[in-house]
């Protein structure tokens, strides 16, 4: 089985394990007085401290939580519940080609009764300075972008959207689940207000994430999980001790993995398609992207005969991981204009340290097949 | 180091730690539609049903959560969002003793316009059905109670409290943190609307939780985590399964471990103090309690010489293990009548299968020492 879906999750890497297995021996409660209970918990602030100087931030800037999709919402809701402006007078900026959570937060704030812009990328999946300079407004309190796109791998320009919604004293927040790890990001040069991080991306384990937040101390954001207190009571609920020293271990080790992450792939796969004569078309290809993700257009494949028929050996997404049970074409294809038939004939492929020229060589040779 | 905490968090057992790593090596997306996804997803789901079958439900009704604090948080802020009324004209019920998170969601919700009723507890630490008689009104929408005291190990009579509220169509959350694994619930039985279960207290990780919800599909919930599709669209983020296959074994083990908990140890812990002529009082004594939690409060004791010279080799709780840190009375303890100075010398000490006799008679040695 040959793994292409890196982007929904990353091989857990070795030196996690063993962080983890070590992390699930200590079993006290880190919010515990007691000896165990505090040399657990000093554990756990040695990686809020390796998380927040890996961004640039202060350790009392960083929250743990179960993920992307939590920090996600805990940034969005909090801010705008914090904001103490009524609901009607709050005008918010995403994106059509945002990760769906994110687009399922918005449609909850709107049907509270907040305004909210969803831009259309341009046609390479990038959402530019200038389409967010069209939709703000007087009222807009709040701009969340990604900084990698799930699906095409494209890069968004943060910063210069950062200093942008600095002098307008708009609060921007970004998912960072595709980037953090992958491409350095500092959030006082990039004016980053809110930036949700997840282990399981860069091979730590599932279920453990973290929100920075500048200034957090000062800032008015409602919790979404109310608890007894943790986390400066923005995040109610027993820290996972364990996976926190996997989040560490796994940020220690990724930079290594993905370094060796094989230049030539996507090379080899355009090439090799070409040389086989089978039409196609990598989606955000003039665009800067991360070279983990490659999101390819085949025209000419038939996408049930393929995918039944490449499941067995190569793990691979048609839209994007998380909703690719669904039948509808991807969201995100369709912002940047694919139709139905070629998003559905579209296909993600990403890549981990394992990833081989010779897989990419197994894939174009079935596709081959499957086209004639 | 002896271990007396087992309330804060229970040693995690060998079957749950072998299982955790198996399932750390399968790192798909359990959302993932290719093969490796489908096979974790098949064993999310085994867990999902083995979950429901321990509580009388069906898998269906089961959402898993990152723990019983954000299950909490679900429940209730789920259940009054969902409610379509308007928060002026919601009144909701639960008790003084309840753990610090849920007092905070009330809190919260108070802040919004709701109206909360907080019954004071029985000498014992204990919400009767007449307590909560007392309080309901016809605006009432929720009444949240937990099923075991954290504090005290009092049990509190659910199925009476279910029956009455369902005569008066009122929705039922209890937090079964403590008792889950413990005690047999079923909650068709008990006319349980919610039911909020977490892993690390029955010797399974920390970080994997899970909310039941009474006809979850008919329900009107609100998520507080809005994600992209996953648990019937009320959790959203990536399952982490491997903590899930964790949770599992996990409620497949821990009964055995937990008929080991020597009954011997609370009336040992009594004799050996009155053997030594150490004044000492069980709170909640003559209610029904769990057996792997004791409260004493011990007159005699000066707290901070106490603590100092036990924490070195014994691992107890003053106050609950969640907000420990924290220099207030347990409010759990000052809601049964103890003031500031006794509840300052009140211990709690909650055991496991590893709990023994010989552990006690330490404790009471060490006890009667530091009061000579």
């Amino acid at each position: 089985m040959i793994y292409f879906d890196s982007a929904a999750s990353y091989p857990i890497l070795p030196e996690v394990l063993s962080s983890i297995e070590e992390g699930f021996k200590s079993y006290a409660n880190p919010s515990s007085s007691h000896i165990m209970g505090l040399a657990l918990s000093q554990k756990v602030e040695d990686v809020r401290l390796q998380i927040a100087d890996s961004i640039g931030a202060l350790p009392s800037e960083v929250v743990f939580t179960s993920g992307a999709t939590e920090s996600n919402n805990l940034a969005i809701k909090g801010a705008v519940f914090g904001s103490g402006k009524p609901f009607s007078e709050i005008h918010l900026v995403t994106s059509q080609a945002e990760h769906k959570c994110v687009l399922n937060i918005f449609s909850y704030l709107e049907g509270l009764g907040c305004q909210v812009s969803y831009i259309k990328p341009n046609a390479e999946g990038v959402i530019t300075l200038q389409l967010l300079e069209e939709v703000v407004t007087e009222n807009t309190i709040l701009v969340s972008l990604m900084h990698v796109n799930n699906e095409l791998g494209v890069i968004n320009p943060i910063q210069d959207i950062g200093e942008f919604c600095f002098d307008k004293k708009i609060k921007l927040h970004t998912d960072a689940a595709q980037s953090f790890g992958k491409i350095d990001i500092d959030v006082m040069d990039s004016y980053v207000d809110f930036m949700s991080l997840t282990a399981h991306k860069i091979g730590g384990p599932k279920g453990i994430g973290a929100l920075y937040i500048q200034a957090l101390r000062t800032s008015n954001i409602v919790p979404v999980i109310h608890g007894a207190g943790q986390e400066e009571g923005l995040r109610g609920g027993t820290l996972p001790a364990p996976l926190i020293l996997g989040f560490g271990a796994a940020l220690s080790s990724f930079q290594n993995s993905y370094s060796k992450i094989n230049a030539e792939l996507e090379a080899t796969l355009l090439k090799g398609l070409q040389a086989k004569g089978v039409r196609c078309q990598i989606n955000g290809a003039n665009a800067e992207r991360v070279k983990h993700i490659v999101s390819v257009t085949l025209p000419d494949t038939n996408p049930v005969v393929f995918m039944r028929n490449t499941e067995r050996d190569f793990c691979l997404a048609q839209g994007s991981a998380c909703s690719s049970k669904e039948i509808e074409p991807s969201h995100v294809l369709s912002s940047i204009g694919l139709g139905r038939d070629l998003a559905s004939k579209t296909y993600r492929l990403s890549f981990s340290h394992e990833t081989t020229v010779d897989d990419i060589k197994a894939f174009v040779q079935r596709v081959a097949e499957l086209i004639e």
